[in-house]
């Protein structure tokens, strides 16, 4: 006689209970409706992280979360759909490369995304870089796009798993964000609801990324492989490095060049090798294993979809991107070996000189960013430049300089340098 | 570098830390002025029953809700003070026996008091009974008797430890009653406010009580025995059972008048067995351990000072009770021995006829109750009259009589009763 009332619910899981399918129902119906309160939630979000959610909680979770809005109706396509989410990095333009590389390869990827917060980017603020692009498509075009292009990155709308909207706000000021279970289920709620076939998820782990550990990083990975397998979406997940930002950009406009340069056959060794192993991963899942992205990536087919998927949101992919006002070196104090660049530090720096937002309705400077003149590994002598800050603000470069105090580490000799890709799930 | 904000805060309990002092008075403060959210709250009240709180902690998250309010001031009395607080049970009128007894005894009794709520009654409640009772006293007429009569049992006011009030209210909603720092403090907090030199406490174990097992009953003992002591106030604690009711009367009026029986010197063997031993804990703790209180139970004294401390707040020690206007009678269906009589079940039963209040703002029947006809171990045939049911409102008996349906037990022969004292701290 387990009543359906939020105590009840809060305390089952203190207790260590595993919610019943129509505890859960309830709880987020509830929720959405106002009948349960923010503090209610609050309560059983740290009951959660607590006492954490067996693998049929999870999917259960996540399906109550998508049933809180609209699930995306993808149109009869000639070719099936995938598409890859990254739990988010610092430098990570991967998707503007990818999205239109998997589409050349023969696939459709129909990418709903969000904005940036904190030190890590995000793809629409990347990609609004761009003159003229927007991100709002509606459905009729969303559906088009897919069917003539087989590329979109467009904004979920307020529609997309709104319980997970809100209980993500609510997460944010209660302590309460990490949370596997709670992770996974946020994550894969909205691309469960968007409608793709098949997902590849970047799981990132180091400094710059959410995942500090590989064995947390690990345990998402899982968690998230299972839940989209549950939920009849054909999953896999890549463990990838973050100590170091990817590639030698990290801010908007900065990484879109970065990006058009690996659609180009040039760029980062670092961006087209991950760039690679997701679209194997992602053609893999579909059915597509006997294409070669390299191929598609070098003969200049990915470059020919990215210019048709950005002139269809309104870009031009001719056009300048805007350049900072402002510019400031960075430079190496000693010589030696440059044995670390830390992500997080970098990713501090772009956001304070502008390239990402601490509140969600604050707006981005398209032009800030940080790019880095070494990498790893790399000799440098005191007095090179190791990196170049850019923004629209000379005030904001002090903080900036002051986070990448202890970015940079120069030592006697190189040192190992952990693998991209550091396991696979799925 | 821990900056005070609530997301610290939560994430320093959600790991495991202990809160540091500073910590602390800022979450409480700032849950005051409205800068805390409730959903915050209660993500941190959820960590602490995870985690749990240490001796330090416990003792500053107390002194910080005393400090959210006012404390009382005892003024300058020629005797010692000292209080007693119960974590409530069912038929418990002991504080009615208690306050005048210890008074009489040379001890001065300074009572602030709360209402009931849920299946055990108030002790405000129960004296609400009495035609003329009042418990809302000034500061100045609170005083006077505490010096002229030497006991007084009044309401506690709104800026007694509003920190508290708040917390409990929210607690309440949130599934995080069930931690023993944060009910050792809730219960602290009011205790230490009022002023009391020293404090026994009643810890009800068993069906009846709020803990059920003696394990938990204990670690609430010593919680606050600790908490007691570093506040500066003697104090100590029993372990009782509450696996039946104390005496036979559960309901307002009714326990009143069991109460004036045992100061006549009559009444049921249980109460006056627990009256004599916390009022000689409170006299030992006082240094008055030279008097025993079975002579002043015995001789009328506690009586005058019960008459005395009624007349004070405006009440009529010698006009008639209130009796309900309905009865009923609940009989035994076979032959044997009374094993038991559970304690929850009669609370449930009492609430249920009106002696309860579901919401703080509702009103309490004074006339409604349960009167048991037999006790455990008592030979019992047949029909014969286990208990009587009193209310103002015939309603209201089929649902009383619904949560007495398995409350006594009936056996072939008698069972062992656990002792009525099970175990002492302090």
């Amino acid at each position: 006689m387990t009543a359906l009332d939020a105590v009840s619910v809060i305390r089952a899981k203190r207790d260590g209970a595993a919610l019943t399918d129509a505890q859960i129902d309830w709880v987020l119906d509830a929720y959405v409706r106002g009948e349960v309160a923010e503090e209610q939630m609050a309560a059983l979000a740290m009951a959660i992280c607590w006492r954490g959610m067996d693998r049929r909680e999870v999917a259960r979770w996540t399906a109550a979360m998508i049933d809180s809005g609209r699930r995306v109706t993808i149109p009869d396509l000639d070719r099936p759909t995938v598409d890859k989410h990254s739990t988010g990095g610092v430098g990570d333009k991967i998707t503007l490369v990818l999205t239109p590389l998997v589409a050349a390869c023969g696939a459709a990827v129909p990418q709903l995304s969000g904005r940036g917060l904190g030190h890590t980017g995000g793809t629409l603020d990347k990609l609004e870089a761009i003159p003229g692009w927007r991100s709002d498509l509606t459905k009729d075009q969303f559906e088009a796009q897919l069917r003539d292009v087989g590329a979109v990155v467009a904004a979920a709308g307020p529609d997309l798993a709104p319980a997970d909207a809100r209980l993500y706000a609510l997460r944010d000021v209660t302590g309460t964000v990490e949370s596997i279970p709670l992770i996974a289920a946020s994550i894969l709620s909205k691309k469960i609801a968007e409608g793709t076939g098949a997902l590849v998820l970047d799981v990132k782990v180091g400094s710059g990324a959410f995942m500090k550990t590989e064995e947390h990083a690990r345990e998402l990975a899982e968690t998230m492989v299972a839940l989209g397998t549950d939920s009849g979406v054909r999953t896999a997940a890549l463990l990838t490095d973050m100590s170091a930002p990817l590639g030698r950009t990290a801010g908007n406009a900065l990484e879109v060049a970065e990006a058009v340069e690996v659609l180009a056959g040039g760029g980062p060794a670092d961006v087209v090798e991950l760039t690679l192993a997701l679209a194997r991963e992602m053609l893999t899942l579909v059915g597509l294993d006997r294409v070669d992205p390299a191929d598609v990536l070098a003969d200049g087919r990915a470059m020919d979809v990215w210019r048709r998927m950005v002139t269809a949101q309104g870009g031009d992919p001719d056009a300048p991107l805007p350049v900072a006002a402002e510019h400031h070196e960075i430079r190496a104090e000693t010589s030696g070996v440059l044995t670390g660049v830390d992500a997080f530090a970098v990713g501090i720096a772009a956001w304070r000189l502008g390239a990402g937002r601490a509140r969600k309705e604050n707006p981005v400077s398209a032009a800030a960013g940080v790019t880095l003149r070494q990498s790893r590994g790399d000799q440098v002598r005191a007095g090179d430049v190791l990196a170049v800050l850019a923004t629209d603000d000379a005030a904001r470069i002090p903080g900036a300089v002051d986070a990448l105090a202890e970015a940079f580490t120069v030592g006697p000799a190189a040192e190992p340098v952990p693998p991209l890709i550091r396991g696979r799930v799925g």
